[in-house]
This record gives C-alpha cells, sequence and structure tokens, in this order.
C-alpha cells in the first residue's frame, strides 16, 4: 500500500514531532514520517519540486507530504489539511466547507500575536537540536533577532515577568476569540474541533516540549484552563504530541 | 413601534452614511438612523450606558445601537451583528453559527492590513464633515501620524505610485483569503454572504464616498474585479452604501 510522506524536523527526540506543525497527517491517514536536519530541508524540497514557503526569509520550510497515490507533493501545514481534505474526505475535515478564507485570516491573526513565544521557544529549542541542525537554526533565528545570540534573547527577571505577561496577554486575545462563540466555547468553532485548534495545539506543544515544567505549568492555569484542556482533548482525537 | 436607533456620524452628504462600520442594522430590521457630530459622541455614550471601544485611542466611537425593545445598547459594529443575529433570528444572519470566533479573528487581520488606505481617506475625509466635527477630526486623525498635518499626510508623485501598490496589495491579502475556499468564490465563506463581506465592503464604501473617481475606478479593476463585483452584489441584499 501506497502511503503518505510526512518530512518533518529532526531532533535529539527521535520519532517525536516537536515543531508546531499540524498533525493532521497523524490523524487516520496511513503515513510515515521521514526526519530531515534543517540543512537537509531546501535540497529536499527541491528535489521533490515543494514549493518554498515565503512567509518569513527562510525561503523553504516543513512540513511538506509527498502523496504517492496522487503524485502530489504540499508544503506549508495549512494547505496541507486543505489538501488531506480535498482527497480523504472520509477522514475528519478539519477545514470545514466555507472557513478556508476564515482559516488563512486565522492564522495571519494568530501568529501575529506570536513574538512573545518566540523569546522564549526558539532559544530553548536549540539543545533539541542535533548538531547537524544547530549551526543552521542558529544562524537563521539569530537573523530574526538582529544577530543577537539566541543564549541572550530568552527575558530574565523583571523583563520576563513583563515578557511572560504579554505572552499570556497573546493568549488571551485567542481565548477571547473563542469566548465570542459563547462563554462556554470549548473550540475555535465552538463544539468541532477544526484545524484552528490544531494549529493553536501545535504552537502550545512546541512550548511543552522545550520550555520546561515550570513555564508549561504556568501556562496551563491561563484562561480557566483553556489550554489545559485543548491539550487533553485532542489526546482523544488520537493526534499525537 | 419601538425601532432601533442607529447612531451615526454625521457628514455635508445629509441621510448618507460614509463611515465604514457595519450596515446590517439597515437591512431588514426598521430602524432610525441619528447622525451625531464628533464632539457629540463621547457625551451622548456616556449618556446611554454604551461600552467604551478601546481598539485605539479613540474611547467611544460608532456605531452604536438602542434597541428599545430589549433596552440594550450595543457599541462596536461586529457586536452589533451579533447582537442583531441574537436577537432577530428571522433576519439574515450575518455571522454563521461557529464562526464568530473566526469573524473575529479575521477583523484583526483585515484590518491590520489596512494602514495604505487610511492615508488616503482620513486626509479625504475632512471636507465631508461639517463644520462642528472637523476640529476634533483634525486633532484626533492627526495624532495617529505623529501631529503631521491629514494635508500632508497623503501620499503624491512616486510616493503615491508606491502607496497606491501596497494598497492593492493589501486588499489582495484579503482577495488571497477569499480564492482559498476555490478560485470561484464570491464571498468570504464561498456562496453565503457573511458580516466578513460587509465589513470589506464598509470600508470600500468609505473609499468610494471620499476618494474621488480617479481612484475609486482604479480599486474597481483589482483582483479581476472582486471589489467591484462585491459593491454590486451587496445593492442586491438591499445593504444601502
Amino acid at each position: 500500500m501506497s502511503i503518505i510522506t510526512l518530512y518533518d524536523i529532526a531532533s535529539t527526540h527521535p520519532g517525536q514531532a516537536w515543531s508546531p506543525n499540524t498533525a493532521k497527517a497523524r490523524q487516520g491517514i496511513p503515513h510515515k514520517t521521514v526526519f530531515l536536519e534543517y540543512p537537509e530541508i531546501e535540497p529536499l524540497c527541491k528535489k521533490l519540486g515543494a514549493k518554498p514557503t515565503s512567509q518569513t526569509s527562510l525561503q523553504y520550510t516543513l512540513p511538506v507530504i509527498y502523496d504517492p497515490s496522487t503524485d502530489a507533493v504540499v508544503s506549508n501545514s495549512i494547505e496541507i489539511a486543505q489538501y488531506l481534505d480535498a482527497t480523504y474526505p472520509n477522514t475528519p475535515r478539519l477545514i470545514p466547507e466555507g472557513t478556508a478564507a476564515f482559516h488563512y485570516a486565522f492564522t495571519e491573526a494568530f501568529e501575529a500575536t506570536l513574538p512573545p513565544l518566540l523569546v522564549y521557544t526558539l532559544p530553548a529549542s536549540l539543545p533539541f537540536l542535533n548538531s547537524a541542525s544547530q549551526d543552521y537554526f542558529r544562524r537563521t533565528r539569530e537573523e530574526l533577532f538582529g544577530g543577537r545570540r539566541l543564549e541572550d534573547v530568552t527575558p530574565t527577571g523583571d523583563e520576563h515577568a513583563v515578557m511572560w505577561k504579554r505572552l499570556e496577554d497573546a493568549f488571551g486575545t485567542t481565548d477571547g476569540w473563542i469566548r465570542k462563540n459563547g462563554a462556554d466555547s470549548k473550540y475555535f468553532m465552538g463544539d468541532t474541533l477544526c484545524y484552528a485548534d490544531i494549529s493553536v495545539a501545535g504552537w502550545l506543544r512546541w512550548a511543552k516540549m522545550v520550555l520546561g515544567k515550570d513555564k508549561w505549568e504556568s501556562i496551563l492555569t491561563w484562561h480557566d484552563g483553556r489550554w489545559a484542556s485543548l491539550m487533553k482533548e485532542l489526546e482523544k482525537y488520537n493526534i499525537v504530541f
């Protein structure tokens, strides 16, 4: 049987996804994951004919999938979700009919809130990487901070207190959007899980994996435990984090 | 019969709405419009008990509605749309079930693209205002541009060419989102009109009213005529622009 190949980023935790990409390919669709080191990403994408993702200065990014049953190569997690919804209509649909535009707009609005997360998660990711990826990661990520060493980016002391509150407020913006469906709204669309939830959970999973116990437990207390519940609920859906 | 009062901003065009707020209250729900001058907004909101809208430094903004049948006072156009959807379920629903969070996230993502519009529409709005509003408008809007005179804000010459392209690209972002529903997607949710469309049209209506014929006709050519079609389609829905 021909199964989808999901290309993901390798780490010192073999077999575990850590990058904040979608886990949709893990949900009911047979696939195998191939973990790559950062310097392998661009050559592989060019070989596969995967489109560069232009949102950042990093031209080629993962996840990318290759589906031998259609010979399709798809990059960018939201586009992968759309592709899988369209190609495998009998699996749970993550971008419900009529919500694709909203999902793309949401992704921009949500990611615009995340700079306070990146000052924590990017530096903390460095030790998770194999040596084959560390130089590439350091060079490209330090460029995002005007050349500051990643070790110097994470706020400490009073600066940490301020930034950590900013991060809580950033997730508070998303919590506020979800509450607009009604005070007891569990997911981004109310009772129905969608790609927006998976996307938020992907970023949270990254925080969980790299930030350490104290910071993660702090996050779990935010917004009446919304993020703790989300991570727990998603376990039920067999989405492997 | 008790009908809703919609408070809107007065201009030199009596009886015409020009501000980029929602036109939902005009759609099938009996209402009367009361036009206010800018300095009257805050005192009226305080008298009605309308909430300040905190998105900008302008604490109290219109639209605000007062509904005598429920004694409700609602400010902020998206909240008015939610209120009317909930209170008058037999009128066309503009924020479909499960899309409230998406509508709020969309509003942030869309408005984040609009600075290139404001450098044209804010200065061009000044001559539309009655003298009772002009000083207030000039003072508060010039603050947004670091105290520059509104007359000096609008780009000219080469700077105009660059900024006008940036404005086209800004609407191109929204066009790109809509196309994610499918290449022939007419509205933000595909075939179904929703508040997101009305909101985009409200901003376009503002441009149409204040920018003059040449600029408006330029906009109508953008993105395969999407905005021309949107404005035309909305006429069918008896939304008065």
